[in-house]
């Protein structure tokens, strides 16, 4: 089908351009009809050419979003805002066996707040682990902002490996941000509350309620955060916000903004004035500004940090005592403090004003050495005053809220929620460059490894809150809108709004696919929650029910079409876990298992061992079966677990066969299969024949078929056995079998030989 | 900004197109450019073309997909292929609220399996209801697989109101299927079982296991199925599958057919072939062809149907006796059944069959009348010929599965599994038209509103069950791929990749968007989930807390930026419900509500009054919030539930203000209020001065900012009254509660003032 644009030659009034279609076979519509008839301009068509990835096509980043109250993170490609992938972290997520399966269970049981089940999570700020400052791609951390905890995912697998709970906070905002090396992740309270469990009267706010900062300890070789090995400031109980950790010549330091620090509680049923009222009366906030390096040298020499709650705790005393925090004012209900890519400046926007502030680094630690306070807060802490350390301040806009930074020196991006609009500034000569609307109300903005101390330039997200009219309507509650905006440019270009699905997401962070190595299988047999081996780990063939009293453990495997066992006997009461091993090696050759009324799905991608333990407590016929669309026999890979009421006795009479075949029937198939085979010689021939090691896909395709074709000859060999025998229903029952692995064989050998001829393969001399 | 696509005149020798923008003010990237750059060809700018749509834009077709074992349901535009909207169905999703909130786990618990939650489901078919065979928008229906249970979804507001357990099976997979009018939802079996919950060894597999088919009633006024006015089909223990209800000639039949008719059973550690041998061996199985319409009547004249397990069930030898229940062989492992819009023919393709079947619903009547059998199955259901009723067959690839209609008469699309591809055909003519690949392996397709009396044509989306290499890798498990087709001219064109991120879809539907009114907002203090006024409705101002001994209701309320009541004190042990009601009018302003520690997370848009309930366990501070971003007050909007020891007295000690205030900040804050007021004016001017009535949006925004300025005038007095008494902090507070009111007031008009000016509005004379 030679389909191609070709240019007519005239060209509409209205700068429109003639373009049109030259298809041989057929009339299609050509450009200029199709913009016609669907409205669009030609600044749309540019548009779509900057976003539209063909089939087969890569985006150039991968963005991690959180899933705000849906509980996951969401990954989507940049340009094509094409969602790949809703990734469960705090919530319970069946097609991923997430919370389903005993070794994702175990990843959720870490997050229980006071010994329960929390079902969600608020998820916040994702944070890519960082190199020397630079996004790496190894590992993405995320907050859950409800009940505080913080989550990590391996970007090996995509899959959350650890829930840490934050023993001293109720409410947190502010994470996850990490050191410049993902040494540490930073993660700070929101809402003050008592340090313990206990109930503290609110008539005690100012001396026993409390905020706080966390630094977790990140192991990089072990991919997981150490508890014992982290600390918390002490904190006054304002609202910490989010924060920033330095880098380069600001390594070392961290910043944490803060709003309500008029340290008000509202009572809208008491005749007060609401929280809102309250807790932005103040002209500015305090920023808090942390050396968590020294901090660090401090806990670990046991010179400061009593550990409470098993978290070591550095009171404010201590932390005053050793000069390891200080507070700077900043505008109004700050929400956004972003460091400088060379780690020199601070941009600090607060929602009730309507500039940027820039603080300088240096400033900062020149006003500390000079000990150029201007008093101290009410717990003692000693305040800089603004004029020490301003650098500039922009009027960007109602409503600054975050801001990104762009890989042009000095360019940065504020979100401007009450205006609706993005607006790009210098924050070294401190003028305004371009603004840009968006749809609506936009939270958090992002640009491509905009955090990091090499930005990436071209892109820019809007996180807007509100869709409003944005999209067909889909009843009260709407999508979020996610607009991509073109920064090549001197000027920003809006290129797609992308409506968010499933939950409210707060902040996103890009990163180069390019630094991407995500894995396309397990090694056979591996719990990719602890990421070691399976102790349930079962090869083909080694398949075994093993009992111990009334606790059964089935060493199961799952195979295009068929699980192994089909039949699972176990008696009322019985506690029963299924492990299942993926035996498959191919790419995308996920099998799943669910089972009626015991609330069992798993997802078991090639390799994975995945358990689901129930107690069988009721006796019956529970079905189970294959959840993924494996192969053409997938509605066949399915079993029984039967369960038999206590003392129950076989009645030893044989089943009657539902249908029995006949030698005829055997030579039958037989002759079918003898026929396929030849099918799938001529494919091997044509695929042999052509230069087909040159492509990747096509080798794992045929060694996925020789695979296939290996289990083709096991079948046949029981197949001509029972034929030997003259036991014509097993004979013709496993040249059957025989001929469905041939199809899975031809299935593979179709799809190589479709690739090869749609990539330009060449034949090849032998 | 006049960016503009031009004619250079210069063309390449490839066929490119010369086209560059000219931009007056910075130096982008022309069309050329972009295409070089990203590797697009021009048939690839045409394909984006066809389906980028602007923002604000609108896709003319809404998809509705299962979510697999994501247990929800998925809504996406075409063409724009955007997904939309998650909606939680049989899994609890937090976003919602969905299972969350009293009202919506109250639906959660009609789906109960043994008394069980069961917290996820295998969402497989979902259907859209009908008038005399059209879709007309109102309901979307949808089955779980791995625990036989139907939904059904209103349209109004895309919320899930029922779920009904079927009381007999254990396993479905054939459903919904609605009748031409909506009366009846056609729910088979998969997997045979025996049907009471009790213990039924496979031996007796032949003669107590059974099949099934339910026709739930539903009461199209209502919105709810009738478990009461519905009826079941024994069927023998052949594993049923897809169904569909004849339309025009044929309403009043149903078509159900079935795969391994074999009854094998299989038991790969027993030494016997698995069942994807065993129930793959004959060459055909059967199509169940029943007469629900005098079935119904029959049932309904109490003369079939014996009641089991609260379900009437039609016995075989009812069926057999009243001329209900007939056979029909169709090709081996068939998936899909399919009634073409006219209602004469049924295409049928069997996965291991590379034909396609069409069958006339005319032969079918007439075999039935002149009692043309070939025989009895073992269960004495007489079998129709398959050359009684054949009307052609054509040979369609290997692994033809499901087929959906054309607007073009007598043209049918088939997916074929195997080869990874569509078949285009002609079933009255009995040929080929048409195939294209897809990728890879695609399950059902669709094309819009194919499966109605008056298909749309236009466009088909291939479900393809792997993605393999088709996007960025995000690690072992991945996105499912469908594949939008341009179907308009006589060959297929590939137009679009979509990756489904969460959950395996295994079928979807669509329809024309026009058709669906959605509701953006609820009538004040409803119950989404029953459609029925909430009992807990609270109106303004009239929010309390009533307690009858440990039993606590709080009667509260949310709009822009507070929760009332903002404090919560309540005794260890109680039982607390809190129910909210969301005050706001304006289109998208959900509120959410999330508490720490009690795994409560609501979702209440606009209108709605929802409930969370829990046992107050443990003394303690539990701060609760907003969750969705609502203002630029967002995180104000906060308030503590304080659970309080047992036998605890006050100290009776009154609290510090955190920050206290002077007459000076009072005026101070007055006159920043007086400027703002001067701001609100000046963009009120605008607004006025312009024909702001002819734009409904910016009709709604005016009407939300009134609200808000009213809300403000409210705090404004409440401020000079303090200030007349001279009680300066409240004066202070109260003036920035007006305050805040005006900004909310602000934001609202700037957005109408940017829409006016983005659309063209013009001034208009007073």
């Amino acid at each position: 089908m030679s389909v191609r644009l070709k240019l007519t030659g005239t060209s509409l009034a209205a700068g429109l351009l003639g373009l049109a279609i030259a298809a041989p076979s057929f009339a299609a519509e050509d450009l200029k009809q199709v913009m016609e008839r669907r409205g669009l301009t030609e600044k749309n068509i540019l548009a779509a050419a900057k976003t539209y990835t063909p089939t087969g096509g890569r985006d150039e980043f991968l963005a991690f979003s959180s899933g705000g109250q849906s509980g996951h993170v969401l990954v989507y490609g940049i340009p094509s805002m094409r969602i790949l992938k809703y990734i469960g972290v705090f919530t319970p997520e069946p097609w991923q066996g997430y919370g389903f399966d005993d070794e994702s269970k175990a990843v959720l049981a870490q997050g229980r707040i006071m010994g329960k089940d929390i079902t969600f999570g608020d998820t916040h700020h994702p944070a890519l682990s960082e190199t020397k400052g630079d996004s790496d791609g190894r590992y993405l951390f995320i907050n859950d902002k409800a009940n505080p905890r913080l989550a990590v995912i391996d970007l090996h697998d995509f899959e959350t490996k650890q829930i840490v709970v934050n023993p001293l906070f109720r409410s947190e905002h502010g994470g996850a941000f990490v050191t410049q090396d993902t040494d540490y992740i930073m993660e700070a309270t929101q809402y003050a509350a008592p340090y313990g469990d206990e109930f503290v009267p609110l008539e005690e706010f100012n001396e026993k309620y409390r905020g706080g900062l966390t630094y977790w300890r990140f192991n990089n070789e072990k991919g997981r955060i150490e508890p014992e090995n982290s600390f918390t400031f002490e904190l006054p109980p304002y609202s910490q916000d989010l924060s920033d950790a330095g880098k380069g010549p600001s390594d070392g330091w961290g910043f944490t903004n803060s709003f309500c620090t008029e340290r008000y509680v509202g009572g809208t049923m008491r005749g007060r004035p609401p929280f809102e009222a309250g807790c932005s009366a103040k002209d500015t906030d305090f920023l808090h500004v942390t050396n968590w390096k020294k901090a660090a040298e401090l806990v670990a020499a046991g010179k400061i940090g009593k550990e409470v709650n098993g978290m070591k705790l550095i009171s404010m005393e201590e932390a005053i005592a050793n000069d390891l925090l200080f507070l700077i004012p900043e505008p109004k209900s700050p929400h956004g403090v972003d460091v400088t890519p060379d780690g020199k400046m601070l941009v600090i926007s607060g929602k009730l004003d309507s500039h940027a502030w820039v603080y300088s680094f240096d400033k900062i630690m020149k006003a500390i050495a000079d000990k150029k306070f201007e008093g101290k807060d009410p717990y003692g802490i000693s305040i800089i005053p603004i004029k020490e350390v301003l650098h500039t301040s922009v009027e960007v806009g109602l409503g600054p809220l975050h801001s990104q930074f762009d890989s042009k020196k000095c360019v940065v991006y504020t979100s401007i929620y009450v205006d609706s609009m993005v607006t790009k500034w210098d924050y070294c000569e401190g003028k305004v460059l371009d603004q840009l609307p968006v749809h609506y109300n936009i939270g958090h903005l992002m640009t491509m490894e905009g955090d990091t101390v090499s930005p990436q330039g071209k892109y820019l997200v809007a996180l807007n809150k509100l869709a409003i009219d944005r999209f067909n309507p889909v009843g009260p509650l709407h999508p979020q809108n996610h607009q991509l905006i073109d920064i090549s440019g001197d000027k920003m270009e809006l290129l797609y709004d992308m409506p968010v699905p499933l939950g409210e997401p707060h902040y996103v962070t890009a990163i180069r696919a390019d630094k991407l190595k995500p894995a396309v299988r397990y090694k056979s047999g591996w719990n990719s929650r602890t990421d070691t081996k399976s102790e349930w780990k079962t090869r083909a063939g080694r398949e075994k029910i093993v009992r111990d009293g009334n606790r059964v453990h089935v060493y199961g495997t799952v195979i295009r079409s068929h699980i192994t066992p089909e039949i699972i006997e176990v008696t009322e009461g019985d506690n029963v876990s299924i492990h299942l091993t993926n035996l498959e090696r191919a790419q995308d050759e996920t099998h799943g298992f669910a089972m009626y009324g015991q609330n069992v799905q798993l997802s078991i991608e090639p390799g994975k061992t995945a358990s689901a333990s129930f107690v069988a407590d009721k006796a019956g016929v529970y079905p189970y079966y294959c959840t993924e669309f494996c192969s053409a026999l997938h509605l066949e890979m399915q079993g029984y677990l039967l369960v038999q009421p206590k003392g129950y006795k076989a009645s030893g009479v044989e089943a009657v066969a539902g249908t029995t075949y006949t030698e005829a029937d055997y030579n039958k198939q037989v002759e079918t299969n003898i026929a396929t085979q030849d099918v799938i010689n001529s494919v091997v021939g044509f695929i042999t024949a052509r230069n087909f090691k040159d492509f990747p896909p096509v080798v794992a395709l045929v060694e996925d078929a020789t695979d296939q074709l290996g289990f083709a000859d096991e079948a046949k060999a029981k197949s001509e056995a029972a034929a030997g025998k003259k036991d014509w229903n097993n004979a013709m029952l496993w040249a059957n079998q025989w001929w469905q692995y041939q199809v899975k064989t031809a299935d593979m050998g179709l799809r190589a030989k479709t690739y090869l001829e749609e990539h330009g393969a060449v034949e090849v001399k032998k």
